[in-house]
């Protein structure tokens, strides 16, 4: 397995001399800017204090990409294990894959790292990895399975293609520059090819003028304001909401639901202003609800109008969205996608600690009755379960593969 | 033709109401910022100081989005003409397309713009339009096609495919949120419907970080820095390089070739950094000439090793595609693509006055012989003509098409 043996001394030796190589090389752009030209960056393989805002750590009790403020890039790819794939295997892919995010995220080459200077780039990089269901059967590992990873049941409203569906292994890599989260993804399947064959890989992006200011995620392409009703990471009810509790290998872990989801632009922008907002519960201008003037004012669903109805009527996005008891509530870390010439919609990704108690009862009513239906389609799904994090000499997965 | 018409009145004053809507949510957000949160900034339709350096003027002696320091995001996307298109029609098509960039461009929605909100979003958006040669002989007007402007003839390296080739009329457009991008593409689509059908779409992205650092358009896929020896907007040389002479429509004109070049990266990561650098003939780590010390540094092609052979070697990348006299130059507005999982490259752009007489004498020594076209394949190829820019009352086109 060529692409992911870890590197000769000689090799490795090499690639540390052009480590600093690349840190001579600041010094160069140091001198450049008085001319006018900002030179190339390269982070050493000790940030300086100047790029460690960049980086999000690696390590820790949960892995990062998930409470981690949204990146404006976004790749998810899955892959399917290879036949006859033993737990011993798993365990060694577990081990190379940790071996290149660590180094990654630090804004260091991989072992094996083939374009260094590419991965000297501080873009506050994650990589965050699950296992699908079908990882647990396929190593004989059923019972280990945690109770909040479920397959989703079949909706009325899904039009599933394979291609978006499914899968053993997940990669979700976040970076703020497309070019970091292109070479991570690269490096990182290469480092799997041996272990895996890639199943769907789907690319997203934020609203980057929004990312800049700090405001999050932004606007979808439909022009809402998403992602307003989240739990926010400092609140108390984030983690008992995302994260898995013990005891076992999956505590401190959580869920990840991944559903692809068509937007019909064209049937959407026969609606009006008013027609819209309807249809969402909340005003296209800034995402405050029908009932409240500002974005972060909660909805008041029991508010009518002259004649009687409800303002935000029962089946208003919004409404039927909306938590009927606390346990109904999950983390949204929705991309946007755009490909072909029409072909746009969401990369649609929740974090929680039990799908089937959180998200599903959501989903559901969604499914059965939700105005938005009319405009959008769900074309892929698949579940993942995100195994905890990892300290610096251990790997992620380590509590269920050797 | 519904997607085209200008609005009624009625439609257009409640469009306009919008926007000062929207002009409100920045003073609620102004007041957001107090709790932590930075609202959602949209521009009115006469921008704030603020936000100008944001915006690129659209109207001018030649179309933005040419000498414009490249964005982060690029769209690029060809159309083919509908059968019995006529002359008025065309005219017609580019009124519609030239109000809907010239408003966008300006953070301000189109006139028919069903997401304003996507709109308002100043990331120094550019919309450039050409012609291929298709629609000079639809429309009877092979006398006026420039003589800059010739299809390019096969090179034994082409390895075409007609999903990324030929084109009658091609947008480029570019911004520093894919946001905006997906916007405006889908804006000028839904105005393209009634004229073209969509024939390719290919989606780029540059270094965002190197764009911060207003260092220009970084490094591609291979890990080189890319786009050294162009020729700079501000130098004597751009304009007669870049920007077609008069008499005639054309004058201020320029042509566009796109070539979409995959990488064979597995293959490239197969050589080590100096097989590497002998193949481009710059340093990988800051883009120096193998006979330099700084990226900007003139390459030496007669400077010898101890053994006599030339550092830079005949075949080398830079030594192939240097200009063997001052005719042999463009401008080159690469962007990097990665589709898939393994579907990795260059959308590789140039602007020339003339691509027989520039681009042409180039492009046949690197097919010929190049080092890098073992890692290299052009799978598309295409190529405009793009008319000057027009004034504020103007349509780009205007000398050409009624």
């Amino acid at each position: 397995m060529p692409d992911t043996t870890l590197s000769t001394s000689g090799g490795l030796s090499r690639r540390r001399l052009f480590a600093a190589g690349g840190a001579a090389a600041v010094g160069v752009a140091g001198t450049a800017v008085a001319g006018g030209l900002v030179g190339r960056a390269t982070a050493s393989e000790h940030p300086t204090p100047a790029t460690e805002s960049l980086l999000v750590p690696f390590h820790g009790e949960h892995q990062a990409g998930v409470a981690t403020r949204p990146q404006t890039h976004a790749v998810v790819a899955a892959y399917t294990l290879r036949g006859g794939a033993t737990l011993e295997a798993a365990g060694r892919m577990m081990r190379l894959v940790t071996d290149d995010a660590r180094r990654l995220t630090a804004a260091t080459p991989a072992l094996n790292d083939q374009e260094p200077a590419l991965a000297q780039i501080p873009a506050r990089l994650t990589v965050t990895v699950g296992f699908g269901s079908g990882l647990f059967s396929k190593l004989g590992l059923t019972d280990e399975q945690p109770a909040g990873l479920i397959d989703l049941p079949a909706f009325r409203i899904d039009r599933l293609q394979p291609a978006w569906s499914g899968g053993d292994l997940i990669l979700q890599v976040c970076a703020d520059d497309p070019l970091v989260v292109a070479h991570a993804l690269r490096q990182l399947t290469k480092t799997l090819r041996t272990f895996t064959t890639g199943r769907w890989v789907q690319r997203g992006f934020t609203q980057t003028t929004a990312q800049l200011d700090g405001a999050g995620a932004g606007r979808n392409l439909m022009g809402q304001v998403d992602g307003t009703a989240n739990p926010g990471p400092d609140t108390p009810d984030f983690a008992p909401l995302v994260w898995a509790g013990g005891p076992g290998w999956f505590s401190g872990g959580t869920t990840m639901v991944v559903r692809r989801i068509a937007m019909q632009l064209d049937t959407w922008d026969e609606l009006d202003t008013a027609g819209k907002e309807i249809a969402v519960g909340r005003r296209l201008h800034n995402g405050a609800p029908l009932t409240g003037s500002l974005e972060t004012d909660e909805p008041d669903f029991t508010v009518t109008d002259t004649t009687g109805l409800p303002v935000i009527p029962a089946f208003a996005h919004i409404a039927r969205a909306r938590h009927t008891n606390d346990t109904e509530r999950f983390l949204r870390r929705a991309y946007n996608y755009d490909d072909g010439l029409t072909d746009s919609g969401l990369i649609f990704t929740t974090f929680q600690a039990d799908i089937a108690r959180q998200y599903l009862p959501v989903q559901q009513r969604l499914a059965d009755n939700d105005l938005m239906n009319e405009w959008t389609t769900p074309i892929g799904s698949a579940t993942f379960a995100l195994p905890p994090g990892c300290s610096p000499d251990g790997y992620l997965g380590e509590g269920l593969l050797p």
